[in-house]
Order: C-alpha cells, then sequence, then structure tokens
C-alpha cells in the first residue's frame, strides 16, 4: 500500500520517542506510506535533528501534546518509566476516536500507568513487536529489523475492534506475525524468554567487570568460548531494560526464583561431584533447542 | 608444508577420541599432510567406522595402547572424566620421547590424572583449542573451527621445549595464535569465560523445559527475544560439560560465588525498585562489551 495509489492506513500518527523501535517503524511507514503525516515527539532536539534529517519526521517537537494533536494513530516508543508522564501529558490533548499504541516490553504497564488517564472515546492497543539489537538511539533503526518476526497485541475484550485490525495490519506491513494475548500472559512469558536473559546477562558481564585488571583483559581475550554472547546482550540500552525490570518485577522475580533454586540444585551437583545428576539435566535442554529450532526462531 | 614436499611434523600420530575437535584436527593434519600416519582410537565402532570412511583415519581400533604404540604425539580428544582411565590403558604403550598432548577444557586434570601415569622420557604437554560448536561428533568436524582462535597450551617449566614447539606448530598449522599459560590461571579464565555461561545456559533452558507445556510451547515461539542464545549453548555435549564442571568445579564454584551474590543484589534492586542501582550497573557492563570488541572475539 502506498499513499499514491490508497488512502494511507493513518491520516496522522504521531511517535513519542524515536530510538531503535520507533526510527524503524517510522521507515518503514515513510517507506510504504503507511501514513499521511509522521508527527515525531522526542525529548531531545538531537534526536528530532537525526529524524528530520533522515527523512523520518513530517514534524518534530519536543512537546508529545503538540504531536500527537488530530493524530490517528499515536505510539509510545519511549522507555516504560515515562509512560505515566507522557500519559498525563497527551491526554487532553487526543482526539476522539484517536488509538493509543506502545512497542514496549512490559504490557501490564499500559494498563496500569496509561488506561487510566486516557479521556473516553480513545482506544488503547498495547503492542510488542517482539524485535530488537543491542545498538539503540534513531540512527540504529532499520526497516527490516521486525521482517518474519511476532508482534504481540494485548488488547481488552472490549476493545475497539477496528482499532486493533488497524494496528494489526501496521506491523504486518513491517512483515510481522501478529498475535493476540492477555497482557499478563505476556509478561510472564516474556519474563523467562527475554527480561531474565538479560537481567542474567548483564549480571555475569558486571561479575566480570569487577575482577581485577590483568584477569579481566584474558576474559575479553577468551571471550569467544561462550562469554561474548552475553556481552552482546548485556550491551542493550541501560534505560530502557531498567524499566522493564522494574515494571515487570512480580512475573521476573517468579521466573529468578525459579532459576536460582536451579542453579543451587546444580551448584549442589557440582559440588558433591554428582556427575548423573548433571549429564541428566544438560541432556534435557538439548531437546529445548530442538523445539526452538522446530519453531523457526533461529 | 605437506608430506610430499618435506618430513611431517609427526610420523604417527595417535587420536583417542574423534569427536568435533578430534575429527576437526585430523582433517588439518590430512589436508596439510602434517603426520604420516593417523591412528584413532574411539570407544565406539560407529565413530571407528566414520573416521575411517571419512578417510581421517590410517588405522582405526577400540583399543587405545594399540593406537599410541610407535607413535609420536598422541592427543586425548575425550571428555575429561576419560583421562585417567586412559592414561593407565597407554602408559605402558607409550614410546620414549612421545608426546602426550589434549584438548579439554580444564587443564589441571592432565596434571591430576593423566602425569601421574606416564612413564619417564615421554613429555606432557597440556593444550586447549579454545573454539567449538554446539554440533558434537565426527561428521561435526571441520578444518576451518580452529582458524583465527586462540590455543592455550599449559607446559610446567621444565618441559622439553622441542616438545612445546611441535604442539604449538601443529595449532598453528590450524590457523590458531598460540598462548603459553599456567594451568591453574588458565582454568580461573575459563571459568569465567566458558565454563560458567554454559552452567548459567543450562540452568536456564532446564528452567523453561519444567513449565507448563502450554507456556513452554510459547517460550520456543518468542525465544528470539534473548532465550535463543541460551539454548544454542545449552546445546553443546552433556558429557563433555558435565565432566568440565565436574573437574573444574574449584573455579567454577569460586565464580559462580561471585555471580550470585551479584545476581541476588540485582534481585533486591528490583524487588525494591531501585532504578539507579539497576541502571548503573547495566551502564556499566556496555563497555565491556566494548573491551570485547577490541579484543576481536567478536
Amino acid at each position: 500500500m502506498t499513499s499514491t495509489d490508497s488512502k494511507p492506513l493513518f491520516e496522522r500518527m504521531a511517535l513519542i520517542g524515536a530510538g531503535l523501535i520507533g526510527s524503524s517503524l517510522a521507515r518503514v511507514v515513510r517507506r510504504d506510506g503507511l501514513a499521511g503525516h509522521i508527527a515525531v515527539a522526542a525529548r531531545s532536539q538531537a534526536t528530532l535533528d537525526t529524524m528530520t534529517d533522515l527523512g523520518l519526521a513530517d514534524s518534530a517537537t519536543l512537546d508529545a501534546a503538540e504531536a500527537v494533536r488530530d493524530a490517528d494513530l499515536i505510539v509510545l516508543c519511549t522507555p516504560l518509566g515515562t509512560y505515566e508522564a507522557i500519559a498525563k501529558t497527551i491526554a487532553s490533548a487526543l482526539k476522539p476516536g484517536a488509538i493509543v499504541s506502545d512497542v514496549g516490553s512490559c504490557k501490564e504497564s499500559m494498563f496500569t500507568d496509561v488506561a487510566p488517564h486516557l479521556p473516553d472515546g480513545v482506544h488503547m492497543v498495547p503492542g510488542h513487536p517482539v524485535a530488537g539489537t543491542e545498538h539503540s538511539g534513531p540512527e540504529a533503526g532499520f526497516a527490516e529489523l521486525f521482517d518474519g518476526r511476532w508482534c504481540i497485541l494485548t488488547p481488552v475484550p472490549d476493545t475497539d475492534q477496528d482499532a486493533v485490525d488497524k494496528v494489526a495490519d501496521l506491523w504486518r506491513q513491517c512483515g510481522m506475525d501478529v498475535e493476540i494475548m492477555d497482557a499478563a500472559h505476556h509478561d510472564q512469558v516474556l519474563a523467562l524468554t527475554s527480561h531474565l536473559p538479560h537481567l542474567i546477562a548483564y549480571t555475569i558481564v558486571g561479575t566480570a567487570t569487577d575482577l581485577e585488571d590483568d584477569l579481566k583483559k584474558e576474559v575479553f581475550k577468551y571471550s569467544a568460548s561462550g562469554f561474548r554472547d552475553f556481552t552482546r546482550i548485556a550491551a542493550s540500552d541501560p534505560v530502557m531494560w531498567r524499566d522493564i525490570l522494574i515494571k515487570n518485577s512480580s512475573a521476573v522475580l517468579d521466573v529468578l526464583g525459579r532459576f536460582t533454586e536451579d542453579l543451587t540444585s546444580l551448584q549442589r551437583a557440582i559440588r558433591r561431584g554428582e556427575a548423573g545428576t548433571l549429564e541428566d539435566h544438560f541432556t534435557r535442554t538439548r531437546a529445548i533447542r530442538r523445539g526452538v529450532i522446530d519453531a523457526k526462531q533461529d
């Protein structure tokens, strides 16, 4: 679909925040003419200038309320910790029938931090495009980021179906497969598949940071033996991940509890030299890899 | 160097074990004519048949003592837990001046499990080519596996220099950069860069295995968000890793202790909503990634 041969999906789309995800979305919207006008709001003038220079913003402002005025789609692309303040700022500027969505990794946040501030007649369709890299900022974005990945939407059952369909259409245009899920369930699944792995990678890389200097140098040198994968994950945006772990703390602490129980039991097996316990455990995990490959996520 | 235009590095090389590493080494030795004869010993006839079919074994036997007879280089390519039994089996068949080496991930094992059984006049040069994939078995090998990676040798200071040089030459022919290091220091460095990451990956993937079936299916589906990297690591050979963690338990338990302290402190910060603690920690780890990239390990 392009704006020249048919009506765009949205007349005016407002992006609040333009980092890796926001700028990647803007690239697809621009490429395929999915919005008549892209309004970008960001905290820093530098981000706005970059988006304008990249040709991804028809208007750019430091004032989120100004960006959302007359927009039929608003997408929050900022760290979860900013949601409540943004919701308060934009609430009175939203037009009736506008759709408010987001791209955050914890979906309950939309219900606790955003929904209470939205006026009647505005539709909330929380979204999570499950895609990313360890890079951040508007220059790190690219239109193919979403291709072949999942996008999870977590509207409540009585959400306006047209609004849900339009947001789903937007992500399908980005090349994503769209799933509808309960927000709490989403947060539980992602706590294990994403939030816990990031927390652990951040932890082990931090443990290395605290080593004496000569040992640390060797840790870099021989990182190809496993550690390297963790350093890549632990290079992700610190503020984004700080907010995810705090906003989804309940689900994260639950899976973290399970993980540390399992780790303690393996630690005990190592200390006691229980070869059979270790081998059994490590054999079971091989099957999981097969499951991941079968699910075409590799 | 090829066998046609000069004397091979070794007249007879005995590989004890022919999995990913052993068969990859055999491929390089064959390709470059580094040994006049490759004798392969393995536990299973199937492995021997595969090595013979691949043209990588000039002789193949289930009896390690037979393989090492008259060999000037013996390389143990089996899980660490087999070292002591193999050392006892081959000791009396070793010829004077023979070099005994290995490819194991814990280097103290050679001193505790192998050295006490070797006759006088035999040179021990422990080695660790820091390379691998999550695949195993003789078919999984390939000659380029070692290219551009590190090989760490851990001879004691009074080891015969010619023996050390010949083993170093072998790995350089494989494309590796060779480092000499103290065995205990090696085990400490690898505990952090390799053994702990594997243990953690095995643990978290195991935690997922214990989930209810419907949740588990979704964990596969959305694994691209971080979990996927862990499943790849956790698909490594269970017996090999069982032995590494048990043989290097002292260094592994030490770094595991540091890791769990750090994890507990981050867990506490999440539970108490201490945003600053998390952000500070996550910001520090970004610098480490830069160190890894500078060390050209990515």
